[in-house]
């Protein structure tokens, strides 16, 4: 299983780069890098345009990293904590792979909404388990989600809509249960705010066969291209002065501050000896702005997206 | 000394701005807020000076608050938590006030360095304790740093050497200590880079009476303005071009990790229910950029500013 997710988001990192290329008029490409760990426990390869006419910034990264964690390490990085001890005896280490594709898109186009999406999966083995022992837990975590500096209600549905139908053909559960989760997980705490206006997140998902939640992973992964792709396409080319351009970047300051103060992964990638600051910190935007008490006028366009993000709303049939 | 330490942050805040203020051929003016806590526990001064022609945003806060703290509030707050430990009893409740002054200044021209600087005191009491009653512990906190994008040797000795002239008027053991503690404190530890180049910075100080404790901060704070505003005067017009322009946002982004990721007063300040985010993010720059991979060249001016970043220097005679 471990193989096959390394295969997907391998072939899906490609294809998501050449959607994104596809739409770049100015004909840039993505630089690839390939890395590999120092300790030899893995590689990665990113990908990555910056100052595109189209993108200003745009990673997308895969990574498929081995190594060993404590039980402590392992809970904490478990969402189910309680349960996740009690199937452990402390003074077990144990050893992990993961594989997984990080995605972040910001658009130059103040009308082009930000994405966000991330699939992995995580596998924990007794240390120096033989060949083919199975893992001792396993599961697959992720999301998508939106995060547009002006509201479009179309745009919103558009995304929400075919992350629903993806979920749908596997679980009915699913997606009211992920949307909650990623409201919830994408939330400026200080601000009062969510970071965008959602889209799905889970995590520590191993409620059914592996089989079945890979082909669940597989679709949602390939459903973000054709969620998010053509609503970059829709908008990047509609005209713009600087009052929207500013705001943007006050909505991209916003996302910095999620990202460096709440995520979880990004939290967990700075404290990590060794790690690629590069490609964890490839989420932040190319630019983004702190402007003292910005507060835009009632019922202005700027005052529709924060009425957006401090309500949760149903985009969805 | 609460109300002497009141006086005096709002008599230097005015003296700063006024200063600030001067250098700005646009005459633009800080705009000065007042604002109370809903609590009815408190107030503070912001005076912020945004888009100017010399200064990209500055602000120059002052804040007198009062509240209660449990014994876990207390010792999070403390440097010293182990023997802070030893003097509570974990069922009491404290009363505290705190009267300071916060000030972070991002100048426009990328030559003209960023400067924080930050006094305050701190008096515990016992709960309801009748007026007049000594506190249970005291203490004076702060410091300043400089942050530049470009490194000029002299402004740094300039600067270092000014505030450890305050300091040696007092304690001779004051500057090496606390400009090792502000080295080490304003880190960015996952890229192995300083903030800036440092500076001073200490807290929990409570090993003079308060009354020479004072003297030293009324010392250090007014050190301030003559250790910086110069080397904004000094630099503010030179000449630069969009790679220098660059550069500093560059850095900028790297501020703003800091802040955001190990600060303590940030940290304490978002966490804080009804705090007011405006003044605790205002030390976050009106602009900021994270470029993928941004790797200066050998020798370039940039590249002088990260091997300073990277090591501590001796700055004073």
């Amino acid at each position: 299983m471990h193989d096959r997710m390394e295969a997907y988001v391998l072939d899906l990192q490609d294809r998501l780069v050449t959607a994104l290329e596809s739409l770049d008029p100015s004909l840039q490409k993505f630089v690839r890098d390939r890395w590999e760990r120092s300790d030899g426990h893995g590689y990665g390869i990113s990908c990555v345009l910056q100052d595109g006419a189209a993108l200003e910034k745009a990673g997308v990264n895969v990574s498929v990293i081995s190594g060993t964690l404590t039980p402590g390490q392992l809970k904490s990085m478990r969402d189910r904590r309680a349960q996740t001890a009690k199937l452990l005896d402390d003074s077990e280490q144990f050893d992990f792979r993961v594989a997984g594709i990080s995605v972040v898109v910001h658009p130059r186009n103040p009308y082009a909404p930000t994405a966000h999406m991330n699939y992995r999966r995580f596998e924990v083995f007794r240390q120096n388990a033989p060949e083919g022992e199975p893992p001792v837990m396993a599961w697959f975590g992720g999301g998508a989600d939106l995060t547009p500096a002006y509201l479009f209600s179309e745009d919103a549905e558009h995304f929400h809509q075919t992350l629903k139908d993806a979920c749908d053909a596997h679980d009915s559960s699913y997606y009211p249960r992920f949307k909650t989760w990623c409201d919830k997980y994408f939330t400026n705490i200080h601000r009062g705010e969510t970071r965008g206006i959602g889209g799905i997140f889970f995590d520590d998902l191993d409620d059914k066969e592996p089989e079945q939640l890979f082909r669940f992973a597989y679709d949602a992964g390939n459903a973000f291209i054709r969620a998010y792709v053509p609503l970059v396409a829709r908008r990047m080319a509609m005209p713009y002065t600087q009052r929207e351009r500013d705001w943007q970047l006050i909505r991209r300051g916003h996302y910095a501050e999620f990202n460096l103060v709440y995520d979880r992964g990004t939290k967990f990638g700075l404290m990590t000896p060794g790690a690629r600051i590069e490609s964890i910190l490839m989420s932040l935007p190319l630019t983004a702005r702190w402007e003292y008490m910005n507060e835009p006028d009632p019922d202005s366009p700027e005052d529709r997206l924060l009425r957006a993000v401090r309500t949760t709303t149903n985009w969805t049939r």
